[in-house]
């Protein structure tokens, strides 16, 4: 049996390289958090060597403490740094120094990474990969085995395309971008420092037909997919390409996996669209819209900055600025909550009426 | 940052070749419509070079109007020449020809193709392609880098086989087919003019498994998949081969992108399943159904001919010929949303006479 | 057209090899059934051939009947030898030996198996893969064309990794592995007798970032995927490694295709996630907990043993042990349908007395 219940912690050394190790003062730095001695006794002498979550941290490790859930586990860490929001300074144990921040899981992040960079770009392309001589790749770029460059590509410095990843003719990508392995890119714009995971496609034809006398006739797809800087998208997300306009996806924004976006869709600054969530076409996003996992837009409607659709939402209207929605059809979280409150009174009314009439079960 | 929301219009000469110009005379007999000149000027001289939606077309572009939702974009459009329904032909602008038809979408399809006529196969076999022997590849096929193509496969004249595509063993495909890169195709037998798009799954093990005294055991999965002429594949769908008989995708039917087709289940002619739907397992779909984003069919039901299947419906159970259902459990479109403002008057009420009892919000 | 209708059967010899014939004695033993003689005429000379559905079966092939609802089918049979339950066991007509079991289905599966065999690796490696140096990949194992194996991997014997495979730095697979074509395995250490559908995404990046003072900041991911011995994993689908502990999925547990698995969810023994279901971070799953088709759990939960999720449930809250939910938000099936009943008398009435106020429809 694989030994899986007994975790090694993170940062299996098998699979993450770790650099430091880092004093108190470095790490809260790049923390940007203030630095609480502990109680008792002093920092760790050689510094703190790692991370580690609260019940497996030991004294040169760091933790954290972002959610309430799992407060409980503060008094008995044996970890030497805590980051922990104001509320929870007092709860750190005597043992612990603390960095104290009003976004600890920020915080987190950033110490995590200064322990585990990112590797770069081993500048240099595989000899196995295919690549047109019309395509411009920066020196500095990585292209792995078996990859395939199209013609008039270019690939802009530090970037890292991935194994298999096919970019097809045209296509540009900004400076440092990651191109996961078996990623498809067509007919795309991409800015810099965007991450495409694994098996994402990217501006294959979008699903438009029409009506023919013998069948359906497909709609020449003439749009592109333009991605802005900083995107994120995830495994095996589909993110087609604009029949007439372009599909956008605006900077900063994060796609999780197995999310559909369809032709001519256009998503804001800073948008969120999580796992198996789908965007159908021509749909708009403004800017920091949140759309939960399973949620179905349907397209040609547009949704105001900043709302918030739920989980498994079905949304058939436009959705105003700022608002939180829910159900299928979509409706204020509020309202949502009070029908299925209502409708389960009535059911346990109707249910204990027909007792009643009967009397029995 | 990327250009992006400064669009080029369709039809970006990175990535799109474009051929022409027409004269009126020619896209009038493509698009199989009447023509009527501009009421102010004439025809231009050089004919038409391209298509360009309303906002952006100019005096030599061909645009179109189809979705009544974008009519106000008609009367300002400096569009040389626009495909319009009937009941729009007066509200073209005096300087525009008209192209009329009951079927604008129709014909602005064509008009697009018309300009930007599919690729068509680059006769030859990538030399890093790894053919079988015994596989019989039609010497005007394309098949591309990496490709893997297996024993006894045969590929039709005109075939694109995308690059990394794998086709396995004994899988045959007519004429005119367009396999996506990275697709998988095995245990399959596919029709002419099929187009499959990157990373569909065709022909894996379906999900089948018995329970035995340690644990379930996998059934073999011992059918094939049938792929009729002219079906459409989106990118990242899955269509699992049948257990004991065959998975069938019938003539003419579009599946979107990460649809799942489950083993042995049936479509009939030009079925349409939009993205995120799923088809459980011995289902059946006469022709003419549609099945709306996300919806999802248990297995072992029948869907009658021309019914509709809305966004997310949960299907438990046959549907009749020609019926529109919604809702999960589904039932039929006015049920589903004659229950939606009945419960929401209800839970108006109730929350008014809470108020009333407790004599404040 | 695509011959279709007129099915060859199961087990197409263009695509299925076949062993045998077995005799009458050795089917019961593999099947661990009773055997009955038929009660006219008697077992073929020459055994059982092959195997069949039971419209199609003919006096030399084994059939079966597990499903009540292809009962009708049984009658009119022409099998030489049928599969069923006690209950179906008079029914078997007389020309026909019967297997009698009580659990066909298991029985089918293992005949089947008998006469097709799941093929052995075809030990080597295919001399387009790339293999780094430090690999170690058992000699008994098949690596096929444009494979990408990591530094440090380990391949175990009987492995078969299918064509563009990627298996990255430090991975690990146990024995009898059947990665599939195209499949992504990262930061993963994988048991014995794991079978991965092809396309599938294993170990890549979960969905973490912080909010940061210029837009999101990408939290390091540093946990791993474990998966146990026997699991099997659907084409498509992803599975996020863990960004502080590790991603497990336990030991016979069957994910069927486009399923989503967030970073840190555990999944105990034996579970079940049909297609397009996604579990949410760090939400952990018991042993033998069903989530059927497009449910969504919601992060940080726990599902307790032997729980059922219905299709398209949405699971917000912790769910007990054997419990049975379905609906959004969940609810014990009872209760939901209960609910469905109700609001729909409720809307009958509802509709009725606004039809009796205006006197008419």
């Amino acid at each position: 049996m694989v030994e899986c219940r007994a975790s090694s912690g993170p940062a299996d050394p098998r699979f993450f390289a770790r650099v430091g190790p880092f004093d108190a003062a470095a790490l809260a730095e790049a923390a940007g958090a203030d630095l609480r001695p502990p109680r008792q006794g002093s920092f760790p002498q050689e510094g703190y060597a790692g991370i580690a979550p609260l019940q497996a941290a030991r004294a040169r490790d760091v933790s954290f403490l972002d959610n309430r859930r799992y407060a409980h586990l503060l008094e008995h860490t044996e970890a030497g740094l805590v980051i922990v929001a104001p509320a929870f300074a007092e709860k750190v144990p005597p043992h612990s120094a603390a960095l104290v921040t009003a976004t600890p899981y920020l915080a987190w992040s950033r110490i995590a990474r200064l322990f585990h960079p990112q590797s770069r770009s081993k500048a240099g392309i595989h000899p196995s990969a295919v690549v047109d001589p019309s395509a411009v790749v920066d020196p500095t770029a990585e292209v792995g085995p078996f990859v395939v460059i199209g013609a008039a590509v270019e690939v802009g410095p530090g970037c890292i395309v991935g194994s298999h990843a096919v970019v097809a003719d045209g296509v540009r990508l900004g400076a440092d971008c990651r191109i996961g392995a078996m990623v498809t890119l067509s007919h795309a714009l991409v800015g810099d420092r965007v991450t495409i995971l694994p098996g994402a496609r990217i501006g294959q034809d979008g699903f438009g037909f029409a009506v023919g006398p013998e069948g359906f006739e497909t709609v020449p797809q003439l749009g592109r997919v333009i991605i802005e800087h900083d995107v994120e998208i995830g495994a095996n997300s589909t993110i087609d390409r604009g029949s007439v306009n372009d599909t956008v996806i605006g900077a900063g924004s994060r796609l999780d996996n197995l999310v559909q976006i369809g032709h001519n869709a256009q998503l804001g600054r800073c948008c969120i669209v999580v796992s198996q969530a789908g965007i159908s076409g021509s749909t708009v996003l403004e800017d920091y819209v949140t759309v939960a996992a399973q949620a179905g837009l349907i397209g040609h409607i547009r949704i105001g900055a900043k709302a918030r659709i739920g989980a498994q939402c079905g949304v058939m209207s436009d959705v105003e600025r700022g608002a939180d929605v829910i159900g299928s059809p979509a409706m204020p979280f509020r309202e949502f909550f009070r029908n299925v409150a209502v409708l389960r009174k009535l059911a346990k009314k109707a249910s204990g009426s027909a007792k009643d009439d009967s009397g029995k079960v």
